[in-house]
């Protein structure tokens, strides 16, 4: 289910041009991995997507500044602390530390390049111990390598289980064409983007003007469809890094390489967004939820929310028990035009309901309730081309959400 | 805290010409109370209010429709079964039962009267034993008693862990009137209603059309403001009845007497809404949501709304912690016009967030997170009059609330 079609795409970990680490700076009490560089050799070009929440972290309002210009050297990344809600000195502390980037990887103009992004990720209303981050500089410059991914992908994690990374490489344009996105998020997960940020590194040959608008369609399919418990944060930040170290020709919109590398993009972050939702706070399950034959296609977006997003569904999942009446009541408050009796509901093809009422397939879908993924599909039966339809991913709601999030900061 | 000001009400759990039952008939497995009749010995006015959602179980269909006419003898109620997405045997199946009611308690005129209601509430997608209830009928009306509300207000019960009732008697237009109110609900708690059924019984001497003004004031000052999962059901409904017993002069619109009726019909509204939430599935604390000083009262509402159904807010108090920065986080992502840096956040007046940022009182604040019930205070700071307000009433989010939702049908 939900896999990524790998085409001929070969796996990768590491981009020509591209260098990064990961280290303990001790932001972090238990002396784990906390600050993340990345690094572009040359200047590359930049696209960003960034979080729609109206109370945005220091470091989001830098970077949607300067993402503007297009060009940057790369990213410092710090997680235990998400620099906001703490006044002015959610700017005074980011600038320092960034700041203090610039100044080290400056081409020797004189002049003061502002080439670095920033991003932070932890906890809110806690104040930045730049100096910390400022004292580890050095160290962490010095542990730069073109495989040091695995390092960044650690020291960006929070509630994070695991590390996520995902790279293809194919050719595009006459020459390979690599693509390495490095994620983090497992909570406040919500449409619309999650307690995330994610960091894609290309050697493509492509403006910043085309990078931003693969990166909009690659988040539109993949992390603004996924949610875990409907909280939007604060501090949610994609970025594309693109280097055109590759020997291929430039990327035009509207060209044929201009789709090979918007589909590869968008395939990683599928993939990195399947990654988060895995890895969703006490999550037990994998769920792809289908709505299809919608009367329009906003009706099947807003009934795969609000699916996706209703605590008695996904708690229905943790029991595992094939409760598709919560399922109806959900399509029934999402505000879609609905015919009751033309409703179907599956769970991986096992239909539950038919016609807006019971199947007869209890025992048959129980037995699909206790696997680790399931297809959730509901066909409104309004369009018989299945046109108007959306897809999401989430999870199921169990008690070690409960148990991660009551005792977050202790 | 969230007090009914009981003014100079008596209070009372019968009202004359009401009589009331609730027995087990089967529908629920363990011989528990799962029917209850409310009857009034004289056709009473009546008025209503129903679920949004547009799945629509079959019961409220029928209400929807005869509670047009603004009389009624009253309502039949079970428990265990929702009579909901069973296709046309849900309408069979309630017509059986309310047919048979309709014709025990028939005038004798020989026309057959159609002048009861009735709901349903429990799980959704199975067929209602229709055969069961009309078996119990004798039984039911056997039963019916002036001092038997305790009873319905049991038999009514799902998920709840204790019945809900709640009765004042105050002089209006000379003489005492009395409301009595009984009420089911502790999931699927939602703004616009819940998983909930409650009915009034009132002796005011008082027109449908009068009825339904104050019904909607009551209902949008109390059971519209309580959230516990966010889910809404396909059953809600609340009904009043008034048989005009009272020897108190009829209520006339924009009366002083009519202010008393609507008065009192809203503070027995928000103190059922009350123990609504405390018996919120799993719940352990009981908070009020207070937001003002917003640019509109829109913009507070759904402010409000936004913290009262965050889970990683409802978790935080769950776990105990002043974690004020989710709440920074809930108010960024609600969608009102907000200045972050005008932002006060208090519980129980103990302020942890001043101008956007730590107020400083860490260890003050997490005392008051240890109480039971607490007062989340946000002012937005845009209006110094404190006007543009909404108050709601939440829970936390704990174990017990994954434990009986993952369990619910087994």
């Amino acid at each position: 289910m939900a896999k990524v079609t790998t085409n001929n795409y070969t796996k990768i970990n590491k981009v020509s041009g591209f260098r990064a680490s990961g280290i303990s700076s001790g932001i972090k009490m238990k002396k784990e991995k906390d600050l993340a560089l990345i690094v572009s050799d040359d200047l590359a070009n930049v696209a960003g997507v960034f979080t729609e929440n109206k109370v945005k972290a220091a470091p989001v309002l830098i970077d949607l500044d300067r993402v503007k210009k297009g060009k940057s050297r790369g990213v410092i990344i710090n997680s235990g602390c998400a620099n906001v809600s703490v006044g002015k000195y959610g700017m005074i502390d980011a600038k320092k530390v960034i700041t203090s980037l610039d100044k080290t990887f400056a081409l020797g103009s004189g002049k003061r390049d502002e080439n670095f992004l920033i991003c932070s990720t932890g906890v809110i209303g806690e104040r930045m111990p730049a100096k910390k981050v400022t004292d580890s500089m050095t160290k962490l410059i010095t542990n730069l390598s073109s495989s040091g991914f695995k390092n960044a992908s650690e020291a960006i994690m929070t509630t994070d289980a695991y590390a996520k990374t995902c790279g293809f490489k194919v050719n595009i344009g006459g020459a390979p064409v690599s693509i390495l996105g490095v994620a983090k998020g497992a909570g406040m997960i919500c449409p619309n983007m999650a307690t995330m940020l994610c960091f894609f590194m290309t050697d493509a040959n492509i403006s910043s003007a085309l990078l931003k608008k693969a990166l909009k369609d690659a988040v539109g399919a993949s992390f603004n469809r996924i949610t875990v418990d409907g909280d939007t944060s604060t501090n949610d930040t994609v970025l594309v890094f693109a280097n055109g170290a590759s020997a291929g020709k430039s990327i035009k919109a509207g060209s044929s390489e201009y789709k090979k590398f918007s589909k590869m993009l968008t395939e990683i972050s599928i993939n990195l967004s399947h990654q988060i939702v895995k890895d969703g706070e006490g999550a037990s399950k994998f769920i792809e939820v289908i709505v299809k034959g919608a009367k329009t296609n906003k009706d099947a977006e807003n009934c795969a929310r609000t699916i996706a997003n209703s605590p008695l569904v996904k708690t229905a999942f943790f029991g595992e028990d094939p409760n598709w009446g919560r399922i109806m009541a959900a399509i029934g408050r999402s505000g879609a035009y609905i015919k009751q009796e033309k409703i179907n509901i599956a769970f991986n093809n096992i239909l539950v309901a038919r016609g807006g009422v019971d199947a007869g397939n209890e025992k048959k879908s129980a037995r699909e309730m206790k696997k680790k993924e399931i297809i959730l599909t509901v066909d409104l039966g309004l369009n018989k081309l299945y046109k108007n339809s959306y897809k999401m991913w989430t999870t199921d709601l169990g008690h070690q959400y409960i148990k991660i999030n009551a005792d977050y900061r202790s």
